[in-house]
């Protein structure tokens, strides 16, 4: 029915990408190409960036090459001695291969809809093998995408115990990302060192500004005209990790708070979605405490 | 759990809406004000504009009153004598009686999943008797949130007897306003007239630009930087009928036509969305070809 | 040339403006709007509204009356007892006759250039009697613009003594509101305190978010995807006055700091300059620590 | 004074451009990124794309280099085995030779303000040898910028005329790039031949909605809610030359035409700078009726 859809992806082609940053030289891309040209690849996509205080170059390459010419390990080890050689961090992924990600929530519903509607139309390179909240409430929306839901009655003294539950079944079901759509915990230095740059968060406010709880509150009292949310890799330092996607909406004097929870609910959802696009599509570098986002 | 929630409304109180629109003169607002105090009536919110141009009136006043003081038919008795001398276009409403709608679509889920569930926690003041569909796909989204899904199969010979049908149907479901939620097909001036300023549609461009079928494609072709959806009114002219609310979203060269379809569906859900709230929460008049929206 | 100006004014009226903040109760449009029909008045523009928090009622009204039948000082007297009467905070304006403003600057000339041109144009209905500055630099732009340019040359010790001299200069033009367009330095709270919601400030930051100095550098160090900048009455406590007006734009990581000051010049002239019309259309009410601004 | 930039750029080195765009196949990226390294060459910025319809590559390389060490001839000559090579087309430029532009204008003084502003304080990277008007208007304020302005009374017979001695004065002036920053008037198809995709021009509406005159009257009496502006190359057909960008202003039914004229003049000024800007740093590439632009 979609007649406004056009391209035909070549299904004996698949693609990759590589994900590099690398103190800075000359030379980079002419070797990194060049690497990409002889296996035969076709360069569909080529992002570069370099910090100019930091001198650190970053870049993202998608190539398309013939289906399963060569296994993603072997291409990894082909890689590796350049990469050694440039003291670089890096990763390369095959598009096809769907990130897998787990999904906490606690009970508000709009952030987990929004991320499995997308994902059952096909936004999303991913896979969600499981939704794990504090509360049973939104085990009936899971249900209703097929997606199994685990609840772990979080209280004062348990976490620990908790925490190395969840890690065994996220590891039991090879889990690479975690989306926290507004889990209402904090999780422990240990479980974030263990997933670093993978626990994408959603904060509803425009970061720096009101950190920490009630943001809608908070900018309702200080009578700000504009309200926002915040999508950022988690780190030990509650709201202050790498932020990945931000976005705004007006807001008035008529606006009761209320009228806030409902706005910023749809920031929030928009804004989630955005970030794990982007986590999924293998777009985000981390540079410090801020990221590149080749988008 | 929601620590961000404050205003208790008091449940003794209900309020009342008053729209109205009629040639402009001095003591329109202080006779109608008069009329609501005189009545206890205290005013929470009045919004008025007088069309420079036309020189026409329009105002929205919301006031409460002690609950069931005055049943609406005796309130309408009492203001009519006014809105005769003022040769007004008015209507009252209680916001305890919700707006009784029914949502027309053919395939594609993302408005209509976004109008149940936003129904479903209560953002609209909005009763959903029915679904009407001339496809069976939509009918699992419904049942999930228990609403009647009527499948018409229309043809190119029998629209008229399938509308005469709906018609049926939606009297006999008491509907005051239809949400065409991607809709792909073209009522009959009979039933667009019958349902004026009440059918609600989308359209996925940024009108006037793109009119017709295909405005994705179009928007792609013509290279734009930014691209729109609008909703509005449906008149017997094809998208020409009265503006009720738009947005746009920023594209580039590197999207695709795919890119812009799904963009594109955020702008559609948002943008249907809140025109359907500024129509349920009775601010909207329409003024000629165009719209005053008190929001 | 313009053919696309409309409406020509009637040169035998004019138009008055209330602004009028008090205690809610009932009957208030209703009192208000009758005492502006007996006056003759008729009513262009109304905006009312009540913080369901604090239970406070605010309005503006617009009307037009014919001219020079009533002196302001008259209309003033004939509003007091009903005023009175509400325990109101209030104040009636006549349209022809413009506010005075002084501007305060450094060394930045965008800010400055962009309310000079607007004036020049008719956007605001102010009238500029000087600009003052602790520097040269900016005296060639007032020149052009025929705005006589006072320095004080403020140092370490001497602000006690500037200031006196400043407020000399400024009541001997009858100046009512000063707008500091990036001005670099903090005014004491003595004078602060005498122009109280009269001084309009631009913070180059989406406040609350990077207060104080450097808020560009800050953002940049932060990794922000999204600047501001605000426009706001100034109060002792710095960068925490009510706010106006707000705006942002979009920045990424290809954006070095220099970008960053270059988009949020842009965004610091248009806030500055809404802020401005707001103000000088006597648009703005304050409410405890924010604005209700009926724009 | 300016405590927020960082960046020193090295007084030894200098920046070369590449803009380039081919059928697409593979190894391209490494051949031309092997040129670059090759003359010494340090990448600072690579943006690449491929139209995935039509298959074409683009590509836009900034990089570093020996200040001198080689001219920009020789530079050519090396590379235009490479480009034969590859069908291109393509050009390359050194940051440090500034595009030398001339500004056609009509009585509105808003764009070009912007524009001769903007480039004295540095935000181009342009020379402005002239001014050209049909009218003596703008004068005054082209002397402010020391820039000389001449004056082409055009008349309905005298069109072919005008246009050879402008195009004696563009030619003598070694003029790149034409900016018609508000120019009331239609230039012959010859004209525009000439100076193939270095005509810019404001459109005062978002097209391809509103082409023609009197856009804003036309967005007026349609009651759309968002206004626009759109910069594009000028081609033989009104208003379809290729689209280098766009932005847009909410509008409501408060807003008389003369308020859409007063907003849209903003866009006007923010739309025509941006796309100057984009030109200036040779970040377009045409591809049939659209634009890459790599911003």
């Amino acid at each position: 029915m979609n007649l406004e859809r056009t391209v035909t992806p070549d299904k004996s082609q698949q693609n990759v990408i590589l994900l590099l940053s690398c103190p800075d030289r000359a030379g980079l891309v002419s070797r990194i190409s060049h690497f990409v040209f002889q296996r035969g690849g076709n360069i569909l996509d080529l992002d570069e960036h370099v910090d100019p205080v930091e001198k650190i170059f970053f870049v993202r390459i998608l190539w398309s090459i013939e289906k399963e010419s060569i296994p993603l390990s072997e291409l990894e080890d082909a890689f590796r001695p350049l990469a050694e050689e440039f003291c670089a961090s890096w990763k390369i992924c095959f598009t096809g291969l769907k990130t897998r990600i787990a999904i906490f929530v606690s009970r508000y519903d709009h952030c987990l809809l929004e991320i499995l509607w997308r994902n059952s139309i096909g936004e999303f390179a991913v896979d969600i093998p499981l939704v794990i909240s504090n509360h049973n409430d939104l085990a009936p929306l899971a249900a209703q995408y097929g997606i199994p839901f685990h609840v772990f009655p979080l209280s004062r003294d348990n976490k620990e115990t908790i925490e190395l539950q969840e890690v065994a079944l996220l590891e039991g079901n090879a889990i690479d990302t975690i989306v926290l759509a507004r889990y209402m915990q904090i999780l422990s230095p240990r479980f974030v060192e263990r997933y670093q740059h993978r626990i994408i968060n959603i904060h509803h406010s425009f970061l720096p500004a009101f950190v920490g709880s009630s943001p809608y509150r908070q900018a309702y009292e200080r009578g700000v005209k504009i309200i926002g949310a915040t999508s950022h890799y988690v780190t030990e330092d509650l709201d202050q990790g790498p932020i990945i996607a931000q976005d705004i909406i007006r807001v008035s004097h008529k606006d009761t708070l209320d009228d806030l929870v409902r706005k910023g609910r749809d920031l929030e959802r928009f804004v989630l979605a955005k970030a794990l696009r982007f986590h999924a599509e293998h777009r985000i570098l981390v540079n410090g405490k801020k990221t590149v986002v080749f988008d």
